[in-house]
């Protein structure tokens, strides 16, 4: 069997390559990372296959499956402020893209699993205090659109039988290592992770802003166990709210001092970004995940744990 | 201002049509019904002009929208049992087409009103007792899929200001005029209709099933309404469930007792269709329809009305 991982190259799926790599629960012949840029191999293992591959352009995406193509995890996109900048380049990458995967999976791999990620910028409107599992979605943006819309089709696409598809709705990330990205909840590591590193950083949202966070180490679990779900345990829709949990930026900032003291926090300065504003705090920070529990999806202890997790893995000169 | 009308050769568009010919509360200057076949003009009316265009083609759909465009009624689709039947067609029309005329309303009439015909078909699986405006969709059917795309888009494109967006799920119509057709609710009407006209037909689903019905009469009011009511009335969504009544299979043929008699009734005959039950039984059958009343959308008075509606303008020799 070989696996397809989307966005290869990207943080997330960098980290999904080196632990699918070094499991034992699924087995599998070849691991493919692809993405725009040619990603790099996480490990040194000869099951790992490395491709440059447009995916806005179907052949190139065709070239990508075979009928080997047993699990895809669907990771590539334009982040949320991006794709909210640069409208066409959105729907070009965000819908056009999965709409290639997934017809290349239903003609080329009938069947296979299809693990699509997708993201709480899906919700936005008049939300209630505790999202439920049938609350509508309404996007506040175009990511969050084009997800949803992707979403839709993933599913329908399983219900038809072409492929086996599972769709996880990530909550932001936090802590991500490395540089700011053009996500509008890029903020979310970064007044974190800069000030570990001696940085100073602009915090752009209110402190009171509610956020809904996961850790990478717990999203990759997630990634992992979605593929292991049995398909007649999801019901009707494919779709999973993934656990994660509240904090509100100010106990984002308290962990960071309790983990880091006061001169680490000291680097955080306030500037309110009125277009990131308005995207993350369209988002809901309160999920009920009862259902996403029950599939056997896993949730962090807390953000103190979090961030000790990040100094210990990932901060610049931590060992992995 | 010009309006255009996509599937105005269709039963809802040629009446749509007519009404706007007849009303006097929104002035325009033409009216183009556009079809895949030569639509004909419902009135002798010059500002009627008519038009044969594929909309699975971007020139033709580009051709069709001018920069005197002020409102397009997007009705032309591909129905439910014929999507579920040829998938690939069904993401050309209700899908592809959709698109288009939404880049081309965005790039020739920019800010123009789009009213955009969706389905209750877009919910499905576990239900709540009463729709709310928050429900989730979760569509069982492709066609629900491509009409909950459509939703997304027109919602984003409207959040952009590209268009002026409205997006109305219609309940199940009943009584059509005319033959059969592909839609899987087309027995809805033809339990109704045949029988008047002397014709037996058979019933392919149980008839304790409740829909959710409109008359076309008032679906067309509420065409009209959509186009009037103000864009911030809308908030953060511009998708309304329109107004239906709930009627069970069996109280639809006790009202059609009381208005036509036994004789008329006896004409029906029970035959379950296992493809058509699946796809009805999975709408739903009651909504909360607040919101869509205080937007100025209205409903039928019973079931009973609609059938002595249909009786004197629409059944085969009745005057119009």
């Amino acid at each position: 069997m070989n696996i397809i991982i989307t966005g290869g190259a990207g943080f997330l799926g960098q980290r999904l390559a080196r632990a699918l790599l070094t499991q034992d629960q699924m087995q599998f012949s070849t691991l493919t990372l692809a993405d725009v840029i040619l990603p790099s191999a996480p490990l040194a293992d000869p099951r790992v296959r490395c491709v440059q591959a447009d995916l806005g352009s179907q052949a190139e995406v065709q070239a990508l499956v075979g009928a080997d193509t047993g699990l895809i995890y669907h990771l590539a996109a334009i982040v949320s402020s991006h794709a909210e900048a640069d409208f066409d380049l959105g729907i070009q990458v965000n819908i056009e893209a999965t709409r290639y995967l997934l017809e290349a999976a239903r003609h080329q791999a009938p069947g296979c699993r299809f693990v699509f990620s997708s993201s709480l910028a899906v919700f936005g409107g008049e939300l209630p205090e505790l999202i439920q599992d049938n609350t509508a979605v309404c996007p506040q943006s175009s990511y969050g659109m084009e997800k949803a819309v992707c979403e839709l089709m993933v599913n329908d696409y399983a219900r038809k039988g072409f492929i086996d598809g599972r769709v996880l709705r990530l909550p932001t990330i936090s802590v991500r290592p490395g540089k700011p990205n053009k996500a509008a909840s890029s903020f979310a590591s970064g007044i974190i992770r800069e000030p570990l590193q001696g940085e100073a950083t602009v915090c752009p949202v209110s402190p009171s802003l509610s956020m809904w966070l996961s850790s990478p180490a717990t999203v990759i679990d997630n990634f992992i166990r979605a593929a292991q779900v049995p398909a007649e345990a999801f019901g009707a829709s494919r779709t999973v709210n993934l656990p994660g949990i509240t904090v509100t930026v100010a106990q984002m900032i308290e962990s960071l001092r309790r983990v880091a003291g006061d001169e680490v926090c000291a680097r955080i300065s306030y500037q309110e970004d009125e277009s990131i504003s308005r995207i993350v705090a369209s988002w809901p920070g309160r999920f009920n995940i009862s259902r996403a529990q029950a599939l056997g999806f896993v949730q962090d202890a807390d953000f103190d744990a979090v961030i000790r997790s990040f100094i210990q893995h990932d901060l610049q000169g931590a060992q992995q």
